[in-house]
């Protein structure tokens, strides 16, 4: 166990009949004890004086001093749950709930390693507004503009970049350094194509730990806007990846690879360059992509095909080992 | 050639004789000549003035200023071999003779780029052991407890965690940023799950270089003891990995995943979220396990399944590329 | 669109007759008229002013004002370009030509983010070229060489190694930390073999970003003249590999493996440790290689094979798909 004091501030104190005021869609509700709220409960770690976020019926040691949220109507109907309530959305009450308790390292405000400017190197041809917080032993160009309340963490190296509103780039990335481009003719670092373009980085993106997003070579490289990635990706040049992309883990975007919106890809995933994904595509975890998608597709394998022929491949597979 | 005293210190110089009275175990010996020992051979590379590590027989241009050890009986016999010495584990000879002779960048004593809190931000809240080394351009946040006789390289950002003892952390590692959280109906900066749990390292752990480990969402990710970790590896939110694992370079542990003891791990394995995996469970490279995994299974292929079976695919597989 | 003058310095004017004076070989061209170049253009973003590099006809909204550079015979016949020139290779061209126009970040003249040794932690016992320029927060470790017109970026680390001339290490990358040796009846940081070797990079040699290439056992790693690595590569210990390679990002180079001249391999690559790879060997994206190759072979798929057996593996794997 932990203190999570030790590395979250506390933002407000609360108590169970409070819980109603903070800026949650309640559908219903049962309160019918007061108390004071210190924590959070998750399934392997049940604790009195706090909120506990389920969707799955549990036991509880002591439910005076819990306040369940739900989303599921049958679960707010169990009467041994005697604080309870039933939210319209689980995901926005605990988001909603967490930060009206804590400040933690995604907050604005918090304050402790993320000291602006604090050992950092800035260059004099960088803009950067405000309301952004930058970290320690961070790299950040000429000409790199950085819009309002983004969070810029440790050790990242940010160069020939635009980065929009609400951006938060998570440490040890790299977002604008040049890419692979080279003639196989000939090799080695005197040959390589100079890259003179930049990356741009719409509002409300957010990039994982140690990830690559290379500069283009004459034009942009562009992550849409409301993009999450997660950590160790990587974002060749050229790339175009429109709005509202979920990218797990380990991925990787081979140059002048255009998205459409709403990907949603798996983990360890690769893209072929030169290629075009449309929009509402989906790409299982490891899957290779090689060629165009259409829009609206859910793909998977290697080279990556409709995810229904990929299951009777794998069915096939299978079939193989058992002989 | 390289003159291996550019990179590490010398810590003792040594005999053909002297070196019978290192803490190996030894089970037979013939040294008949005396003479320094200044260097270290390998299969490739075999120096006078050495001491020698074999498993294969291998011959020997001057034998006499060479010191020999295996740990086959066999080699041992070969009377080729005027200084020989047959231990009983020929890694832990390797490893003990070697940190005999030298102060290497993984000894605790040595000085060069580690030198303690130079250029690193570590926060006034963080809690570190006075036997802790750290490297430069760290970031050790608020809360940070670690603890004894751990090494800390350089540009590490460590968050949000509890580090026992004897821990190693690479190079440009991130331990304990945010980690990958969110509901797919609202994507985007704003609208990730806040993290608040932390991570937790048991004792005498090593993580690679550019690796991340994400904090928990409420709970801790947790790495059991004697773990080792190779470069370029995630570990998500909420992982549990029990002790003892030795995991590969560039792969991936989706959240909340739970595995036993003893995993043995190749390189660029990806494991699905939210499943569980036994103790004793072997995963060959390149694997993509999507389901639980039992006690002591071998596992291949991908969907991972036992290697017996991954093994009747691989043939099935081969047959249809000679039709 | 942005302003390519905030990331890169203007180093030459240039008019549409001067850019024959260029060192670009040239074939044949056709210049009507005079007029200044300011920009470069591409496809997707054609630009008065400007010197457009092409490799397929497209329809030009003002010719008056571009210089076209091709090296395709029937594009220069086309008479709507008013202004072409053929050159003999068109990446020789861009190349010579944009360094002609631009001081860019991979300029050895490029003074912004790179201020020698600002920020940095550069030990005593290493050796630099005064030519040589080296980014913030990077760590150069005792015994390190680095030789003439190297460019090291940002929150580099490199140590235990000895860079020649002409190579780039991007940014984030560990060059020469400890690689991952252990004997797997007793693992944990106290147990891991000590590596006392080196990292040798040869003249020429490009190194992306988050890379990680880890120092010898007892010998060294080596990458060979004239090579290129993308970004979040991974090369164990004691890896060899010839000059000319071609490394495309989050590729992975297990201990002891030995590669010959002129690898391209495509990305998501993996390699077993501990085998050969000949001359002139093409391996597919995505592929694992397990076992040696010969020279000059094309392999694809895991575990890979030959790639004309690969693809009827691929066809016969569809065919499954389609039942």
């Amino acid at each position: 166990m932990f203190n999570r004091l030790s590395y979250n501030f506390k933002r407000n104190t609360l108590t169970s009949n409070e819980i109603t005021n903070i800026n949650i869609k309640i559908k219903e509700l049962r309160v019918n004890s007061e108390f004071e709220i210190n924590d959070v409960s998750s399934y392997d770690n049940i604790k009195k004086n706090s909120v506990f976020f389920i969707q799955k019926e549990v036991s509880i040691p002591n439910n005076n001093f819990l306040v369940i949220i739900t989303d599921k109507k049958n679960i707010f109907k169990n009467k041994n749950y005697k604080n309870i309530i039933l939210v319209d959305d689980i995901n926005i009450a605990y988001k909603n709930i967490i930060n009206f308790m804590y400040i933690h390292e995604d907050s604005i405000e918090y304050k402790d390693s993320f000291k602006k400017k604090f050992n950092s190197y800035i260059s004099d041809y960088a803009v950067i507004h405000s309301s952004t917080i930058i970290g320690n032993n961070c790299v950040i160009g000429k000409g790199v503009e950085i819009g309002k309340k983004c969070i810029i963490k440790n050790n990242v190296v940010i160069k020939n970049s635009l980065l929009k509103n609400n951006v938060c780039v998570s440490d040890n990335s790299t977002i604008g350094s040049t890419g692979f481009g080279f003639s196989l003719s000939k090799l080695g670092f005197d040959n390589l194509s100079p890259h003179i373009g930049n990356v741009i980085i719409e509002d409300n993106v957010s990039i994982g730990s140690n990830c690559c997003i290379d500069r283009g070579k004459i034009d942009s490289t562009i992550i849409g806007k409301n993009s999450i990635i997660d950590n160790l990706v990587h974002i060749a040049h050229n790339v175009i990846i429109g709005e509202n992309a979920c990218i797990a883990a380990q991925s990787g975007f081979s140059g002048s690879l255009i998205i459409g919106k709403n990907l949603l890809c798996g983990g360890q995933t690769g893209f072929a360059g030169h290629i075009k994904i449309g929009n509402n595509v989906t790409v299982a975890a490891k899957s290779g992509v090689t060629k165009n998608i259409y829009d609206n597709s859910t793909v998977a394998g290697f080279p990556a095909t409709d995810i229904k022929e990929w299951k009777k491949q794998i069915i096939n597979q299978k079939k193989n080992g058992h002989k």
